[in-house]
């Protein structure tokens, strides 16, 4: 299983070869089958070495992605005011965020890239699930397994509606129409009934 | 203008000159900014040969999207039955399709192909406001500049989060389930309130 390149553990590009290795890692075997060992493995170096860089794989999978901003903390502020009119605050802060000119432009490479090809799919089996599933399950009342998907389902449309794929209607939308709009769809996959 | 390869009208590979020219011209400039005429001259033919090909611009632009099926004709059925209900009758057209494994692997293409790159913006500014809007204004009550962009965005989001990325939540559900939790959704952007 070692395939150390007889690089030291510490020489200063080792945290930029365990990313590297977790990035072909995740992309070739998805989220849940690739293990920390593995990552150190691949990179060369121990196992401590990964979880002294990286945290927990959850933070090495949010640090493969390479995103602006980490979503579990602009999430978490969302969560903190529990669940009423939750749907609404949702898509207030994801606007907030996507339409802040300061960070789209990352944000729109990531969802491009991803979006495009087969690493999509592991957004889909572990960002969502393992990364936002667990934060947004504070806000769920039953059924997590199914509320997290539709209210993904839809946050996911807006961001390619409005960003991604740009549909006129979307981007000339005032953001407090789009919340009007979208956060009582939000809301009712959150909490209420699902028919 | 004219680029004309010396080429005879319709001779055997003139359609595919003509649908090659107009991907190039509608990836270049947008559906809006392309015509059938330069569509005919970048393809060294004479306009009226684009319309014996293809029909209207509409026409020519769902030929160069190479899709499986003509989305206007599946709509129909929806669209006939009335408001009443079509939110519901919506999900579950598009489910019938993106779920049939005949038709499944092209559509997946083409959402590739076009959701990660430039390409993508001429879906936003080409299929939906253009070819999908029309159908769908005959089930919006009003301001069809707003309810189908919102229609658009969680049915866009369906098929990246069931389809595309494949968030196993969203795929494991059954058909019926996402036809019941998302009917009530795009029913209310297409006859209800917006908030």
């Amino acid at each position: 299983m070692t395939t150390s390149r007889g690089r030291r553990p510490g020489a200063p590009d080792t945290r930029a070869e365990i990313l590297d290795a977790a990035r072909v890692l995740f992309a070739e075997r998805g989220f849940s089958r690739t293990t920390i060992r593995a990552v150190a493995s691949d990179a060369g170096v121990d196992p401590s070495l990964v979880h002294h860089y990286f945290g927990s794989k959850d933070d090495l999978f949010m640090a493969a992605l390479a995103l602006p901003l980490d979503p579990r903390e602009v999430l978490a502020g969302v969560v903190s005011a529990g669940p009423d009119g939750a749907g609404e605050r949702l898509v207030r802060t994801l606007l907030s965020v996507w339409d802040d000119p300061q960070v789209q432009p990352a944000l729109l490479a990531v969802a491009r890239s991803v979006i495009g090809d087969d690493a999509g799919r592991l957004v889909g089996e572990g960002f969502i699930p393992v990364v936002i599933g667990p934060v947004l399950a504070a806000l769920v009342v039953d059924r997590p397994e199914v509320r997290i998907p539709l209210v993904a389902s839809q946050l996911v449309g807006l961001i390619v509606t409005r960003y991604v794929i740009a549909v006129p209607g979307m981007v000339a939308m005032p953001a407090e129409d789009v919340a009007a709009s979208l956060g009582p769809t939000i809301q009712r996959y959150l909490t209420g009934d699902l028919g």
